[in-house]
C-alpha cells in the first residue's frame, strides 16, 4: 500500500458532478449516446430467457459467447485470435492491475510513455515498481530513446503503451514504430502491455493495426474495453494474450473477484448479437469528431500564442503545453473561478515534472459548452 | 504470482455444469429462488428513469443509496454504522483481496480457522503471507488455542474468521467467543477480518451479533455480500470498517477496477427500495432449511458408522470427517463414477493435511436430487 496514492482524476471527477462547471477534466463518454432503449430490450430479453443463469455465478474466464465476439472483434485491429485467448475483466483497469500482480516484483521496472495514463501508473506503483518513461513526439514513443532505455536499464519487465489517441496526449504511434517496438521487445526480451481503449474511435483515415498485430511469439498482452465504444457502467474489459498469460491472469482474477458481473456480460453479449456495434461506434465518432473540431478551433482562436496543443485523430483528449514556468494546477484554481475545469498534466508523468501541461477532454460536454468553456479558458490564459 | 494456485472450487465448478452429476461440490445459491420478475421490473425502471447515470462511470466508493441501505442493514447483525463506513466491492472476494493488498507484506502472518475458506486462503497467499490456523470445535475457533498462537507468533497482521455457518464447516462461533476474540485482538494488537456471507441465512433461533458488534476501536473489518441473500451475478459485496480503512480500501479499488458495475449497484438499490429483502431472505431460508434437513437425515441413514458431520443451523454447507487414513479425493473419483460430487476438504486447510474430510453443499440441488445423491454417496462410502 505504501506506493498507492489517491487518483487525482477520481478526485477531480467529484468536481465534474457540480452541474455549473464546464468540465474538460474527466474522461467520461457522452451519456446521451448510450443505447438506453436497446439496453432495455436486451436486459428484458436476458432476464426473460436466461434469468437464472444471468443472476448466478459463472466461470472466471467469462461468458463464452462474449469472449467469442471479442476474439472476432479483434480483427478490426488486425489481430487474429480466438476465445481461449480472451479473459473478460472488470474494465481494462483490472487488466492493468493483473499485469502488475502477475509480472511485477518490488524494484522491477516498467517502461512507459512520457506522459502516460495516470490510472496505469497508480496500478503498477501499487506493486512497488520503478518507472522509466520515454519521450514522445507526434508519432508516439521515440524508438531511439526507447532502445537507449532498454540498453541501459536492468529488470525491465514490460513496456506499457497506449498506441491510439493516447491518454493523455491524444497522440498515435505510427505503424512503423509499432513494428519496431515489437522488434525491440524481442531483442531485449521484455513484454509489451498494449492498452487500447480508443483505437476504434478514429475520426479520420483507417484504423491502424494494433501492436499485437506484429507479435508472433505471445510477447504482447492486449487490453481492450467496451467502456468507450459501448457503456462504462457495465465494467466490461478484456485481456487478449497467449494462453499461458491468460491462464495466469485467470488465476489472478479468481483471487481478485472470482468473476465479472454475469448479467452485465450477458447484456453486452446480447447487445452485440441483436444490434450492430459498428453503427453504434459510428454514431459516437460523428459526435466526438464535431466536438474535437470545436475544441481545437476554439483553442486556435482563444488561446494566446506560445501555447501548444495536440491535434488528435480520434479518442477523447487533447493535450496542452504551456510555456515553461507556468503551473497548470495554479491555473486550474483560476479556471474553476470561471467555472471551467481540466486535468493538470503533472500526475501523468511517472517520473514527475512537467507542471506546465494539462489534458482537455471533449467527449463529455455539449458543443455549446465546449465553445463557451474554451472561451473562458482562453480568457484565463490570456490574463496570465 | 508464485503463491497463487488455481482454485480447486473453480475447477470443480466445471464438473457441476455436467447436468447428469448430482453436485454437492459448489457453493451456488438456488437459482430458482432468484427474483427474476422483480429484477425485470427493477431493471426497466433503472434504465427508463436513470439510464444515462446507470450506464456511466460512477464513484469508486459506490452508489450512495445502496451504501446507505447497507449501512442500515448492518443493524440486523447488531452493527451501528453509516454510509461513510461502507465501500461497495465486486463481491466479498474483492474485500478479501484488498485486505491482503492493504495489510500484508511478504512473510506477514494471517491467523485463520482450521479449516477456512479456500478463496480467502488463495487471496491472501497471493501476497506471500504465512498462515497459522487455529482448531475449531462446535462453538467455532478455540480461543485458548488462538491466544496460544497470538502469544507465540510474530508479525500477525489479522485474524480471519467466518463467524456464522462457516465455509466449509457450517459451524457458528458462539457469542461469548466473539467477545473474547475482540478482546484478544486488542490485547495482541492485531486486526480482525470478519467475513460474513451467510449470517442472515439462519434457519433456527436469532441472528447473532457480528464480531464487529463488539468492536469499539475500529479493529474489525467486516465483509458482506448480497450474493447469498440476493443474486451473485450482480457481484455486489461491501466492506464495513473505520473511515481510515475504508479510505485505504477505496484507494486499492481505484487501482484494481475503478468501481463496481454502476447498473448492477442501481439495480440492487432499486430492488431493496421496491421489494422487501427480508421476505426474500425468508423464502431462501425456508427452502434451504428443508434441503439441509433432507441432507442431514439422509446422511444419518445412509452413511456408515464412524463418519462424522456437522449440523449447521444455517448457511449452505455441512462438513464430513471420515476416519483417519481415508482420502476424500480418491473417494471423489469413485463418487463421480456414481455421478455424485462433493469438495475434498484438504484444500480448505491453510497448513495442509486432513485429507479425510469433505464439504457438502445443500443449497443448489433439488430435494429429490439431495435424497438420491446422499443415497449414492452412502453406497460409495459403504463399499470402502
Amino acid at each position: 500500500m505504501n506506493g498507492m496514492k489517491s487518483s487525482a482524476i477520481r478526485e477531480l471527477l467529484k468536481l465534474t458532478e457540480r452541474p455549473e462547471i464546464i468540465s474538460f477534466a474527466g474522461g467520461l463518454p457522452a451519456p446521451e449516446l448510450f443505447p438506453i432503449d436497446a439496453m432495455m430490450r436486451v436486459s428484458a430479453d436476458v432476464l426473460e430467457n436466461d434469468g437464472k443463469a444471468a443472476l448466478q455465478y459463472t466461470t472466471t474466464e467469462g461468458f463464452l459467447p462474449l469472449r467469442r465476439f471479442i476474439a472476432n472483434r479483434m480483427k478490426v485491429q488486425h489481430v487474429e485470435t480466438c476465445e481461449q485467448e480472451i479473459l473478460i475483466t472488470s474494465g481494462s483497469q483490472q487488466g492493468l492491475d493483473f499485469a502488475g500482480r502477475v509480472f511485477l516484483d518490488e524494484g522491477d521496472v516498467v517502461v512507459c510513455e512520457r506522459p502516460s495514463y495516470l490510472g496505469a501508473i497508480n496500478a503498477f506503483r501499487a506493486y512497488q515498481c520503478q518507472f522509466k518513461d520515454v519521450p514522445m513526439d507526434d508519432d508516439g514513443m521515440r524508438m531511439d530513446l526507447l532502445e537507449e532505455t532498454l540498453k541501459t536499464t536492468e529488470r525491465v519487465k514490460f513496456i506499457y503503451a497506449i498506441p491510439d489517441f493516447q491518454n493523455p496526449t491524444g497522440r498515435t504511434m505510427s505503424v512503423e514504430r509499432r513494428r519496431t517496438l515489437v522488434e525491440l521487445a524481442r531483442k531485449y526480451n521484455v513484454l509489451i502491455l498494449e492498452d487500447n481503449p480508443y483505437g476504434e474511435l478514429r475520426f479520420e483515415g483507417e484504423i491502424l493495426p494494433a501492436i499485437k498485430h506484429f507479435d508472433t511469439e505471445g510477447r504482447v498482452i492486449y487490453l481492450g474495453t467496451m467502456s468507450k465504444t459501448f457503456c462504462p457502467g457495465l465494467r466490461i474489459g478484456w485481456v487478449s494474450a497467449s494462453p499461458d498469460v491468460v491462464n495466469r491472469f485467470t488465476i489472478a482474477k479468481q483471487g481478485a473477484d472470482l468473476q465479472s458481473s454475469t448479467i452485465a456480460q450477458r447484456q453486452a453479449a446480447k447487445f452485440v448479437e441483436n444490434y450492430n456495434l459498428d453503427d453504434h461506434v459510428q454514431r459516437i465518432i460523428s459526435v466526438y469528431r464535431k466536438r474535437r473540431d470545436l475544441m481545437l478551433s476554439g483553442m486556435e482562436k482563444e488561446f494566446p500564442k506560445g501555447i501548444e496543443f495536440t491535434r488528435p485523430q480520434g479518442g477523447l483528449f487533447t493535450w496542452v503545453t504551456l510555456p515553461r514556468g507556468f503551473n497548470a494546477e495554479k491555473i486550474l484554481e483560476r479556471a474553476l473561478e470561471q467555472k471551467v475545469a481540466f486535468v493538470p498534466g503533472a500526475s501523468f508523468f511517472a517520473c514527475g515534472g512537467n507542471e506546465n501541461t494539462f489534458r482537455m477532454n471533449y467527449s463529455n460536454m455539449s458543443e455549446e459548452r465546449i465553445v463557451e468553456g474554451v472561451k473562458r479558458l482562453g480568457h484565463v490564459l490570456r490574463t496570465l
